[in-house]
Order: C-alpha cells, then sequence, then structure tokens
C-alpha cells in the first residue's frame, strides 16, 4: 500500500478550490433536488440531457494520480476525495476538521436532508461516518500518520436532529503502535453520540518508522 | 416523532422507479466525474451552466410530504431519500436489502471511487454506514418496526477494498424493547469488518403497542 503523498502548493491548492469547490456544492444540491423533485417525465428527460452534458464536460480530462496531497505550507493532508472532509467529494457534508494545539480536532458542520434516516433525525450509519473520521482525524495527527480503524464503539444517547451539528475527538491514549481516541456528535440540543475507538499503524510503517 | 407511512401502489412504485432512478444513477455518475476532473475553469463554468439548468426543471414541483412509503404489496418500507438504501438518494451505494425466510438480511453492491479513504480501500466510517444499517434493517424487520441504534460496535479485521462488496446481518436474540443484531463486511477476498448493535424501540412506540 502506498502511503505517500504528492505536494500542492498553497496557491495551486487555492485555485482549485476555486473552481472546483462551487462544482461540488452544486452537485450537493442537486442530490437534494433529486430526492425531492417530483417533475413528470418529459421534464426529467430534459434534466437528464443537461447532467450528460455536464459529466461529458468534465470527463474531458480527468486526474489518474493520486487523490491525497500534503498542502506544501501547512503540511496537511488535503483529501479531496474523502467522503467525509472531501471539498470535491459531493458525498461529503464535507466536514471541515479543525486542530487545537492540544490535538485535538472539533468540526462543525449541517447535516441536511441527503443524511436523514428516521424522519427528522440523522441516519445512524452516517453518525458513524463522521465519527470514525474525526477520531481518525485525531489518531493520525490530521491523517499525516497511516492509522487504521480497528475498533470503534458508538452509544447513541437519543436522535441526532437534521440541521447544525458539532463533532469533537481527542487521543486518550497511546500503546505502542495503538491510539486510543474518544469523541462525540452534538447537535443544538447537547451530546447525541458518543464513540470511542482504536487506531493502529500497520506493520508496514512500523517496520518503516 | 412520526412512524406512519403513507402507501405506495406497486404500480405507482414502478412508475416512480422507472422515472426517477435514471436521474439519481445520472448523478452517482457526476459525484464520481466530479471528484476526478482536470478540465479548465472555463469547461467547468461550462458544466455549472448545466447542472444550474437541472437544477431549475427538477425544482418546478417538489414533494413536501413523507420521503419513507409503504409498499402495498410487499408491505415492506419504501426509504426513497435513505443515505444507505435510497433509490433516489445519490449519496446510497444503494443497497438493495434482501430478506430471508429464517429473518437474516444480505445484500451485495458495488462501493466505487466516492467511498475511498485510504488510497484503494473503502473508508472505515462507509463500512461502519453500511453496517449500521443492515443491522438495523434485520433489527426492525425490514424498517417496519421503529428500532433505533443504542450501540454498535465494529471490529476492523483488515482493510475493504473499493469495488463489489456484500454484507449480512442477523438477530442473535431479543430481550424486551431491545433487540441484539450482528453482521459483517465481505470483500472479494473474506470478512473485512464485524458489526454487533443493539437496537430499541422506543417509549412511546412501546406504550402504542
Amino acid at each position: 500500500m502506498e502511503f505517500t503523498f504528492d505536494v500542492i502548493s498553497a496557491e495551486d491548492f487555492e485555485r482549485q478550490r476555486r473552481v472546483y469547490e462551487p462544482l461540488t456544492d452544486a452537485l450537493r444540491t442537486l442530490i437534494d433536488v433529486g430526492i425531492h423533485t417530483e417533475v413528470d417525465d418529459a421534464t426529467v428527460l430534459l434534466a437528464l440531457e443537461h447532467l450528460e452534458e455536464a459529466t461529458a464536460l468534465l470527463e474531458q480530462r480527468t486526474r489518474s494520480g493520486r487523490s491525497t496531497l500534503r498542502h506544501a505550507d501547512s503540511n496537511r493532508a488535503v483529501a479531496w476525495a474523502n467522503p467525509a472532509v472531501g471539498l470535491r467529494n459531493a458525498i461529503a457534508p464535507p466536514m471541515v476538521i479543525e486542530h487545537e494545539p492540544d490535538g485535538s480536532c472539533w468540526s462543525e458542520f449541517t447535516l441536511g436532508p441527503a443524511y436523514e434516516g428516521p424522519p427528522g433525525w440523522v441516519h445512524g450509519g452516517i453518525c458513524a461516518l463522521v465519527l470514525d473520521h474525526i477520531l481518525g482525524e485525531v489518531a493520525s495527527e490530521g491523517l499525516n500518520l497511516p492509522k487504521f480503524t480497528g475498533t470503534i464503539s458508538l452509544r447513541y444517547r437519543r436522535g441526532t436532529h437534521l440541521g447544525p451539528v458539532r463533532a469533537e475527538a481527542f487521543v486518550e491514549r497511546s500503546e505502542g503502535a495503538k491510539t486510543f481516541a474518544r469523541g462525540h456528535l452534538k447537535d443544538a440540543d447537547g451530546v447525541t453520540v458518543e464513540a470511542e475507538g482504536v487506531f493502529i499503524m500497520p506493520a508496514w510503517a512500523r517496520d518503516a518508522g
């Protein structure tokens, strides 16, 4: 397995972000509209023609290289494609992860209708996705170390309302290749889901160290 | 909280599926293309115009009612909008869940580049999403009972390759309002993630029973 990153300059990062972020945002809007539209067959066909035109335009040149880069200035991983934090993945809310000097992480973001499970509530598996991600971020020091989820346990105290949420995580302790991380998800009324996980550096990375 | 469903006839289900499934599939293609495109600014702007046209067309009439329905013939829940199984949610792979006579569930589906975490591997949180969903399906008898995730624990035996996967789940036992479910995710090389969860029927549903 590869765990090296190509470097992206601050300038190129900003250029790509400026060009491609509006595209991802437009797709996020379309995902929501696609769930709720009730237009007739003929209108769907017209919309499909536009989607196919857009696809053909965007497919004219595609990247085959690595989708995770390292930011030249901050040295942080730039996970464009990631389904939790990817600025270029319309599946991602996206979470923007803030790293505190003490090593802890937090992120405030919105989970809209595309993440709904029971009516009005976030799907339990989406809570698991965002908590797995932020615990992994804190354990791997911002995706800079190759650490993989070993185990993760989630306790759902109550439902999470759709809308603005906040996720938080910190490292509890490390033992050899294992890092023990904890965190939680909050909505406007407080903590909804608690998580604890063990993240492991694989043997190949330990040998290389 | 609501936990009643509007009924959808088999005929209307097939009509909606025929009209809207190609739309969702087109959006799934665009999500992938959006991650990997490297076209220049001008081409992105042209593509954005098409996406905005499609959005305007689809927004001409939207549904405000319930997004989970009950299929008139099979009596199964039809969770169009669900981020794991929704035929109308482009975030969903989608999983199509098969229910066996013994109550167990399985689903075979593909996790492509939009679900990537570490290079070549499924994001650990996506594994958690699909396992939470299938354990919830088996515990709630196909989303027909109001059962919510209480706790879920996942053990990652190794990475899950991007590509075709299979998820399986069964009910281990029930105690009062609690249902204990287990399951796992497999790729072509065998089991990658094991899951166990406790799903709980909320007090309001028990009182109503």
